[in-house]
């Protein structure tokens, strides 16, 4: 059980064109020698090797030789890519070795407090895919049950940011901002990193995609340019650009919080320690100086009242002082979606029309970028507070920020999207006021669902457009959103969530929430 | 996201040979018409249809037409047999709905107490396996660390019973017993079944098989018989001779507990209110209505202290009395494994030894299975408190007890087994002592694990033979138990186990861990 098997025979590599997402798959015929005598388990963890690499993947048994036959070894697509070998190369498997910190999961199972050595032993063993989603889902679960310390969320955040590759920019400061999510539509990024390089600070952005929302930035971006281009090529963007857009996915920066995300998401589980260190271990291994962090609150926002975000933003300071990460914390209005568009083309055409300094441009999105931007602008030293704000809009509205857009998007690699034609997805209905009022609820959660089911982001053109915001008379049978999809199924069942549930509330002016903020 | 999409397409239904253990997986190609329409994701939870029976699965995305083709579904091996119909048959498939009761779950991962609706919903779902691996895992973890209070228990412990099917003898009592677990070679109820069914009473045991352990009783019988018999025909047998000895695993009572256990035992999580739900779910479901139920303790047992096992036992009266059922707690010396033998082959030479009154059968054994088989003959009104042992020892004395083991292995289906000629595996090794002294610990787990490294309890005939018990004196050099094994690489990984912890400790008679036990 404990004994690793070193086993001399070896099969043949087969490639097994079954898509097992994210999960490393190995294909054993039932006959193969190698089974019958190593004992092997269905769905235990078996150890691949070949050419000195290395891989972890789960063993299904197989009796259809056409499959994988008696002298092979099958790899799921994803685990062959990882192999680098070609099809018919000499393999070895063997059982894998138990993750040398499973005791130390039991300990937290158990609800006792960890160590800075078991968290790196922990987070390791989690990098190298040695943790079953059984394992992986017991640590996030004991961790979020038995709510972490904070400086157990630092040796959390610290053991990720070891692990993997870490960027050093040979620069100072390096900029980034993240907001903790929830807000459809927010897509300040976009509006925040080409004013700041446009500055001259440098800003290499990497976002991820949307996992259960309706666009991530990496998303919204792609209708614009290509995000993933070869890592060296993204480093040489930087270099002449002072930033970029691009997808974090293959940057292989912090890979333990990719794994840990494959279970946290499904769960919805979203705790304020693995929050942050999810996302300042991130920042660290990126090789970023300086974080403006964007916590919004609001009704249906991550974050619902002041004392909370307080105790978020008291918990990010202190992790990020322990990692030597200088970071502002910004608290912002979240009772809302930002902008107009819930959708990948339809956010690109607000933060295009916001670049070009068009009427159109959503005046929220492109104010919270300004104070953002402002914040940020305030890490340079030579930048005075409070005149952050004066500079950005500057930036801005001369065209150098569209300009310094333009430049990403060309390096990057562009793709054609005209703001006046945005490639929207043909199919559409309208969801209308049932009576009169004034709009006092946008519901972002619901919000986010209808432009999902719509087909967004997997379908760029889905998605929601705001015909209304917070605060907006209205009268009945007049229009608050329209939906956009592709498919006549996907409008039925965006339909269907609408009825259920439209996510507006119209009431009088007083029933609009009042929100007290600095920015 | 919360719709469950209802399909009209209809593909071919595969049978795709590919052994994914407890896990439905469904195949489907990339370019299959409803894969792409429906938006499907990789690893997503669907629902196939086909003639009035639905199955949930995981999705794998194909892209050899060899394994599945564009209008093809592809089932893993279980998953087609749950199906029930032939390939070529028609199939529907569609996103499966969400469980009902993720919410419940979301609750209790934030610590909160749940009511009875609650765990018969989550129970509900887990029986249908609506439940992700992550979602399994995350309700197991989060009952663990926020221990369930004794009301919770009797919820989970009722819902679990309530799901499946559900066994009326229309006799009283129907008795059972069952032991808590973690000692090796303890298969008194091979004992203690003939002994109690002779009597007359009816003992309908159905067990289970060894996943962590070198050997369960159902391994321990198939050495001696079949222990799979349809239902319809164990109805009969229990019917004609009292009793039976089978296995448990397809008898579908509390088929919420077998995939719970499918991630509890991974995670070697074994709470105390989860193993009391086990426990009584399936005894009430099987329609028993007296249990006795086996406590060892010990240093290296499940239990290791006294006021731990007293507060498991007040657990187990709670919940038992709740649900309606007798039950008589004892607690037992767990110091050390049971008889001589560990694994099947060797366990059921034990067994045999016992029912033949043969000199050569283990004292312990047969004392215990004595012990336990009077506290069960005094379920029986007519016997007075007290009597049992005598009754029971009278019956083992006079052979009865060997004739209704006979009998029993008769009906269910005999195989050819001769103690005194056991197929024990052929390759083999001793441990020896290396100084003399008094045998003051047999440490079950390091022995167990052993025997499970020699290939028990899937190589029937290997596993551990202990030739020294608790109290022995022993020489230098003297063995203190043998090892048998059929494959090299098994005897190599058993030598290399032993030789880093052999499981004995040698020293005073002084040092020698008392016990103070009623029985």
């Amino acid at each position: 059980m404990t004994t690793p098997a070193d086993v001399t025979a070896t099969l043949r590599l087969k490639r097994v064109a079954i898509d097992t997402y994210r999960e490393n798959v190995a294909y054993l015929h039932r006959d193969c020698a190698i089974y019958r005598a190593e004992g092997f388990q269905a769905l235990s963890k078996v150890e691949v090797r070949a050419n000195g690499q290395r891989i972890l993947a789960t063993l299904n048994v197989v009796d259809d030789a056409c499959i994988v036959g008696p002298d092979q070894l099958g790899l799921s697509e994803d685990a062959f890519g990882q192999m680098g070998v070609s099809e018919g190369h000499e393999v070895r498997i063997g059982q894998a070795a138990p993750p040398c910190s499973i005791p130390a999961l039991h300990r937290k199972i158990a609800g006792e407090r960890l160590a800075h050595e078991d968290y790196r032993a922990i987070v390791r063993d989690i990098a190298e895919h040695r943790y079953s989603k059984i394992e992986l889902t017991a640590f996030v679960v004991a961790c979020h049950q038995g709510e972490l310390d904070r400086e157990e969320v630092y040796y959390l955040s610290e053991a990720m940011s070891a692990v993997g590759r870490r960027l050093d920019w040979h620069d100072h400061p390096v900029v980034d901002k993240h907001c903790i999510g929830g807000i459809p539509g927010n897509r300040t990024s976009m509006l925040v990193v080409p004013i700041v390089a446009a500055h001259g600070m440098l800003c290499p952005k990497t976002s991820s995609r949307a996992i259960t929302s309706p666009a991530g930035t990496a998303d919204t971006m792609e209708v614009l340019s290509n995000v993933e281009p070869p890592f060296g090529r993204l480093m040489e963007i930087v270099r002449e650009h002072h930033a970029c857009l691009a997808w974090g996915g293959t940057s292989d920066l912090s890979p333990a919080d990719d794994v840990l995300i494959s279970v946290e998401r499904p769960l919805s589980i979203d705790s304020h320690g693995q929050m942050v260190a999810s996302i300042l271990s991130k920042k660290v291994a990126a090789g970023s100086t300086h974080l403006l962090l964007d916590i919004p609150i609001g009704p249906t926002a991550k974050v619902r009242s002041m004392p909370e975000a307080q105790r978020l933003r008291r918990l990010f300071e202190f992790v990020a002082q322990r990692l030597g990460l200088a970071i502002d914390v910004v608290i912002t209005d979240g009772r809302q979606p930002i902008g107009r568009g819930i959708g990948p083309v339809l956010e690109a055409r607000d933060v295009m029309w916001v670049l070009q300094n068009d009427p159109r441009g959503p005046d929220d999105l492109r104010l919270k970028a300004l104070r953002l931007a402002g914040r940020m602008l305030e890490f340079d030293p030579d930048v005075r507070g409070g005149d952050g704000f004066a500079i950005a809009r500057d930036i801005l509205e001369s065209g150098r920020a569209l300009e310094k857009m333009q430049a990403i998007i060309t390096a990057q690699g562009s793709r054609s999207f005209d703001p006046e034609q945005p490639a929207l997805a043909p199919l559409t209905f309208e969801v209308t006021a049932t009576a009169s009022g004034v709009v006092c609820e946008l519901d972002n959660l619901q919000l986010a669902r209808i432009a999902r089911v719509a087909g967004a982001p997997k379908v760029a053109g889905a998605g929601v457009d705001l015909l209304r915001k917070l605060g907006d008379q209205v009268e009945a049978g007049e229009a608050l959103y329209r939906v956009h999809a592709a498919y006549p199924a996907d409008l039925g069942f965006a339909r269907q969530e609408a009825r259920e549930h439209d996510g507006v509330r119209l009431g009088s002016p007083a029933d609009v929430p009042p929100l007290y903020l600095e920015i």
